[in-house]
């Protein structure tokens, strides 16, 4: 159950093996857009690190990936003018998690605007300027 | 929308002035039971110094807090011998915020059993039942 399977989409990510649209990136954590988006602007952070969920994380994992949460969670609100942001994490299947590479979600809200329906893939032309909206306020 | 309120309930459990039911205490962080829980053993976690949310919080409380978060989560999970753990963090009204002191909820899982409905205020007496067992798997 805490095995990581260096097969994940995440770890492909990270291995420059499979695309992902780019938002940030520092010695630790990467984020990216997520491809199923349940909000306009709903990003992705990980740690660059291998870990499966808050189960075996390491405490420098963590306070990285928090710190990237932060800015990411800053840039989209200023970004979208959003009205505030939602912040998931999924722990293991009955948990809500898919991709068993550490993922903190990021979603941009707007007062009167529910979360759309999981696993609704997005258009990658539209991903691809809602993430320049969101470099655009990221150091 | 980034001041503080002083009057807000968490604040008035920080000063000893409202009650709750303790699971952790350290220098920075203070856990206890979600009143309305939407899953058996629903925890909080938040700092123990003054901030609305993601938005104004310093690096230090951020860090403070994501460790507990994730002592809280290992605890739950083998507390109620949970399949998975979900957290969620509320930033503003529209991002799903309803106390504006920054807190984490931590929702132990179990496989086939959906999140109960928000809002529903739990009976104490099993409240402190589950903290006890939380407790118990805590330092």
């Amino acid at each position: 159950m805490t095995t990581y399977d260096q097969d994940n989409i995440f770890a492909k990510i990270l291995r420059g093996e499979s695309p992902c649209i780019q938002l940030f990136e520092d010695e630790e954590t990467l984020s990216f857009m997520d491809i199923m988006p349940r909000a306009t602007g709903h990003c992705l952070i990980i740690p660059k690190t291998p870990c499966r969920n808050l189960f075996d994380a390491t405490t420098e994992q963590l306070q990285a990936v928090i710190q990237t949460v932060q800015r990411i969670s800053q840039a989209t609100r200023v970004a979208f003018n959003a009205d505030g942001v939602t912040v998931q994490q999924f722990n293991e299947a009955a948990g809500g998690q898919e991709v068993f590479h550490l993922h903190f979600h990021v979603m941009p809200r707007h007062e009167g605007v529910a979360l759309g329906p999981p696993g609704v893939m997005a258009d990658m032309s539209l991903l691809e300027t809602q993430a320049e909206k969101i470099r655009a306020h990221l150091p």
